[in-house]
């Protein structure tokens, strides 16, 4: 098998197993238990949350954790539901999680991005208006691997935050980031990103799925999405997930220790790769190396056809993807390659590869190997 | 170790653990993605639901995964939230995700509970308004292993249907019913319980934390919580937790297979520990036997502090609790005790014991000299 498909799921790590285990069946108590078992597993669970935390420069007391990257961004976004002067501002290329979100907030924007998937810092300036309360840009994008300029968004929405402090505007304005891709890759800290909010997935950086945190900061007010025990300072209710936060908690810690190593081993082989896919006739590599995570390599091979090629690699026992998983199930035009600006022939014709642990450099070479037989059978079947 | 604080938590069942090891880091692709082994995922995820429907007597798409009791309850609210005009009534004996989730709702109005925590019938159809919209009523009580009268509610809803369709009357009606306890000791199926919700959750049947269901029947209409990438019928976004859905099946067809032998286990049990618990001084056994489910034992033993209690028996390792560990938690009052009658002296020394999979003869026996040692101790000291 050749996985090509990290940024949509990746395999639990034995360390993130093992951190797991013993709370199932043995450290099983209810965190909320007043009897010394289930007081150390309450103690456990937040030791767990504070390095999850440390990892972006956090205290385990700012963090909720929830279900996922989804129920995150939704709770990100409960500042705004329900508030119908809100404006809204996201970027182009932002996961359904984000774009539901801001369409269920009522009025929102969004920002445009370049040829690269990067969002463009003057049509945010101009957008940005006294009215917006809620920007929500991704780290990086999960199906062009665009890595965000959050620090510069920051700055253009800490000048307002001044503005508006000194024009007497009491109007809050605050600023999500989907950090669901790139943890692993690089250095996530809300201080030098400069948000108010982050949100994290483990099931994307080789934690189980079902697990997720919603950084928020001191000044930020959330409003539960779940009510009931009133776990998690009464944000999110429901016994806490103690296997799956203790799993988390060793994923992030393996994935922050070798993120230099990590990234350097990618990067190179995504050099050679994406050299040995260059001959491919008119093949499209998306977006620029230097502002991509390593781990992507999206690309469009115009007047074929992307779920063919799928199917035909899927045979070969290749598995890539055409998008994020999520919208690429509903057979819906990705708004994100739309963005960008490819026509429709290009977005007919890309594929997402996007590597990860499973990926060697011989599993790369042997894909390149099989992406252009199966290229070659179909352009001489539609006798191209 | 002597645990008895099976409604609190149970351990992950072996088979139950078995169930979702492969779907960690072999099978752990995104179901929604598009390649064979993805799909064969959201196959044996599709199947895994259908199983869990089944012993309700359901299908799977009349199923929401959730992550948990708490988030099915808020789901199921999801109808009435946001409805000013509607009417909710909830018994005097709810779990704190039903309080909450109908204190939010606004207008709610709570059932009386006889001595033994049974919701009185007569009270319900008083209440039971033509404006009413959302009745939530526990098949089991979490404090009292009370169980409720749940198909007779049901008639007194369909009535209350027929006369507001006779009378041409469009407010609609929806009965909900919180099966978090009971399953596993008793049959749950929803045509017979008459219900158009129905929560349950793998965390009290020996499955995984993190993983519940909201059944709805075909004529409601439920608002998710979260939107984005549009699993789950759209009803909750997020990326399936596969191997938690698997377990919970494995667990819920291993209970539904060993109901009877493991109610009576339990009942025989219970009937001896209950003989050698009379003679403690003034003990009293809250719920009458009848309507209890096998699994639970609470007591009080007024005059005495039942949270000295605890640390006392967690000095013998010995573990109950005091109420439902939530609430338990956050050091309030059980509404549920008051509900039934109980003065503040017996509410103070009340102590609940649920028994389940970890409870046999011999440490039921164990536990009984235990308290009485703790119980004598403690009188000593109080010098009673």
């Amino acid at each position: 098998m050749i996985y090509l498909d990290h940024a949509a799921a990746t395999p639990l790590s034995e360390k993130a197993f093992k951190a797991m285990e013993p709370y199932f069946a043995d450290f099983f108590f209810n965190p909320s238990a007043a009897y010394l078992p289930a007081v150390d597993v309450r103690h456990h669970y937040e030791a767990a949350k504070d390095e999850i935390a440390h990892v972006i420069g956090a205290k385990g007391a700012d963090l909720v954790m929830t279900s996922g990257a989804t129920e995150s961004i939704n709770l990100a976004f409960s500042i705004v539901q329900s508030n119908t002067d809100a404006e809204v501002l996201i970027s182009a290329v932002e996961h359904a999680a984000v774009t539901e979100n801001a369409r269920r907030a009522g009025d929102y924007q969004t920002i445009k991005v370049d040829e690269n998937g990067r969002v463009d810092l003057e049509d945010f300036a101009l957008k940005l208006t006294p009215k917006t309360q809620f920007v929500s840009v991704c780290l990086v994008c999960s199906e062009l691997g665009a890595i965000q300029p959050i620090s510069d968004l920051a700055r253009i929405i800490q000048a307002e935050r001044e503005r508006r402090a000194f024009a007497g505007e009491s109007t809050p304005l605050y600023f999500h980031c989907d950090a669901s891709q790139g943890l692993g890759l690089m250095e996530v800290k809300v201080a030098r990103l400069g948000v108010d909010l982050l949100t994290l997935n483990a099931a994307k950086i080789y934690g189980p799925k079902g697990i997720g945190t919603l950084y928020a900061g001191h000044n930020v007010r959330l409003r539960p999405l779940t009510v009931g025990g009133g776990q998690e300072m009464g944000l999110r209710s429901g016994t806490e997930n103690v296997p799956a936060t203790m799993a988390f908690a060793a994923a992030i810690a393996e994935a922050e220790k070798h993120i230099n190593s990590e990234r350097k081993r990618l990067a190179d082989i995504k050099r050679d790769l994406r050299k040995n896919l260059e001959d491919l006739p008119n093949i499209i590599f998306l977006g620029k190396d230097k502002v991509q995570l390593p781990s992507f390599l999206p690309i469009s091979l115009p007047g074929l056809d992307a779920e063919r090629l799928i199917f035909a690699l899927e045979d070969r026992h290749v598995y890539v993807s055409t998008g994020a998983a999520c919208s690429a199930s509903k057979g819906i035009k990705s708004p994100t390659l739309v963005a960008i600006g490819l026509d429709d022939e290009a977005i007919a014709g890309s594929l997402r590869i996007s590597m990860g642990k499973l990926t060697t450099p011989e599993n790369a070479i042997e894909f390149s190997k099989i992406l252009h037989e199966v290229v070659e059978n179909e352009l001489r079947r539609l006798d191209k």
